[in-house]
């Protein structure tokens, strides 16, 4: 049994305030932090050439690779490594040969990871985008739609998607995992999608510019290698033959960077170790009497799901996020809603989230 | 005047052997791997959010990306931060809108990095592509060449590019410098080049997966925004209407991560400080001397040009790297060409050089 204290004192930012905002970028380990140090010295020192650093760099891809496919519950050999959500978006979009006559649904609740690919493959291929509500996007599915491409969690509201509606539609699936992955349990496998899009920094506590994208064995050779690099292929010296390397390593985002992955597979051990299930029971039960608190006091809270989120509408939300870092408390705004938005993970504290209801009933005069 | 040797000492690999192979990675200067953990230690201590964090990040991409535009000699609205030099590849290549009628001309001296994004778009897009020797890309343009994609300084003979003959060509260019960019002495302006793709890691000394695009302004508009993210758009707000921001920062490749842009950052800092032009000169006259001491045993030196790279063909390049590195020198081969590559940089010293001289010739018997 993890105890909530000591779990809260692996992360040093705690110690300066209530850091509530994971779902933008989480908090660091003490441990993945050392992690990079040591991995800055290694290269620093050792240098970065030569055989045993290049067999020490690829057996820590290795590691990572496995460590993202255990928390997204598939095969290694489905996971490529990315930079973010976005990447893994683009991975998908550019990578499926969307044309014309192919209509991608997708739901109003949808962040500009999502949208801006979306964006360039309906000017750039002329792709049909159909926006409806998140909770009516298996609803909407029409002869035409090639793709859902949604968000697991809603990054706007923190509403679950009804992934098992959405796959029933038998259309392929590319969920946006941003705020899914590490916040709620998430079995790729059971939920039974074609693409899973995730991000490394949010709630994995890993580097910005880390992710993972996991792809569906049976989907991998339908998906082009959009942004190949020296890996890509099974033979980097017969690269204009251009015959993909196995796996869906093909995909990685480029040359792995050795701090990055020291980083991100620390931070994973981090969170593996207080296991996953206390995290997100710990993280949901939280977030629920965060809201449960705030609406007591008579705010406007928006809707939401079992999920990290909680987000409530203000007259001001630029100015309310404003006031409360000044409290100390970091939280963030989401544009054109007037929503203030909470994240709240295994880390966050009662005492801490019972404050955050005082200062935010007092702007509302509560 | 910079003294080579307090120069070289800002480097600790230094003090573990001969490193010769920035080529592929650079040294890491200790100014740079002490950016890097201040950074991490913010990033840990202070977290990652809140909006003094994303000013002081938005800062630090601004001064990176001005940095870079220093050493290429352009503007930073003509600077997109990439990942690697392939990354930069793959934005011009996916960008272009090249169609089946289309060659691009190509070198018999290119990286998988540049071939990879050729054979995609081949593959993909059914472009032509023509491979004509390193030195008669010029005379071997044809009416429907749409592009010359080439090395500045090839990998493998470390020769230099007639870049006056390829501009005079009137044909669009897109450089590879992995090679060139810190290496050489580069002026985009004055080269003439429409794009220029470099690597950030290697003679530039920054982290892996760090790397800048030179798009001359007048080219910008043809370049469709292939790999999109928020910042990508004018306003992430209205991201389905895909309108790109201004300047080539809207083909940045993904979040600009806080580690990468400091250590980066840092390096050039040092670099600059010590000086191009005796940078380039000094590398220019040890890579130099260090071919005709090579060839004046005997050895079978590659016919090169005024750059860091020198090679040599041996029986068994693996087996020779493989003995060099026994006795400290990090030097690499070249894939099917039976060639052993030393880097030589401004860092290295004669002494060292002299030392791999004779190693060499011993296993040549000479």
């Amino acid at each position: 049994m993890t105890e909530p204290h000591a779990f809260r004192e692996q992360f040093p930012v705690f110690e300066n305030g209530a850091y509530l905002n994971a779902g933008t970028t989480g908090p660091v380990p003490r441990r993945a932090a050392d992690a990079a140090h040591v991995r800055v010295e290694l290269e620093t020192s050792q240098g970065r050439g030569g055989r045993p650093y290049f067999e020490g760099l690829i057996a820590l891809v290795g590691d990572l690779r496995a460590a993202y496919a255990r928390v997204l519950g598939c095969r290694a050999r489905e996971v490529a490594l990315t930079g973010s959500t976005t990447d893994g978006v683009n991975t998908v979009l550019a990578g499926l040969r969307l044309g014309p006559d192919d209509e991608v649904l997708t739901s109003d609740e949808e962040h500009p990871g999502l949208l801006a690919p979306l964006g360039r493959a309906r000017r750039r291929h002329g792709i049909k985008v159909r926006v409806v509500p998140f909770s009516q996007v298996a609803d909407e599915v029409s002869g035409s739609t090639r793709l859902i491409a949604c968000s697991h969690v809603s990054w706007v509201s923190g509403r679950v998607a009804d992934v098992a509606a959405l796959t029933a539609t038998g259309v392929p699936l590319l969920l946006d995992a941003a705020q899914a992955l590490g916040a709620v349990p998430v079995d790729v496998r059971s939920l039974g999608c074609d693409f899973y899009a995730a991000s490394g920094q949010k709630w994995l506590c890993g580097p910005e510019g880390s992710g993972c994208l996991f792809v569906r064995e049976d989907r991998l050779e339908e998906l082009d290698v959009p942004w190949p690099w020296y890996a890509s292929l099974s033979d980097p010296e017969q690269a204009l033959e251009f015959v993909p390397a196995a796996g869906a390593r093909r995909l990685d985002h480029g040359f792995p960077a050795g701090v990055r992955c020291a980083w991100a597979l620390a931070s994973l051990q981090v969170l593996d170790e207080a296991g996953w299930e206390w995290i997100h029971e710990r993280a949901a039960s939280l977030a629920a009497r965060l809201a449960e608190q705030l609406a007591g006091h008579g705010l406007d809270v928006w809707p939401r799901g079992r999920s990290t989120l909680v987000a409530w509408k203000v007259a001001d939300a630029q100015a309310e996020v404003q006031r409360l870092a000044l409290a100390g408390f970091i939280v963030r705004s989401i544009p054109a809603t007037g929503l203030v938005r909470a994240s709240v993970g295994a880390w966050s504290s009662e005492a801490e989230l019972e404050s955050l209801v005082r200062l935010a009933a007092d702007t509302a005069g509560r």
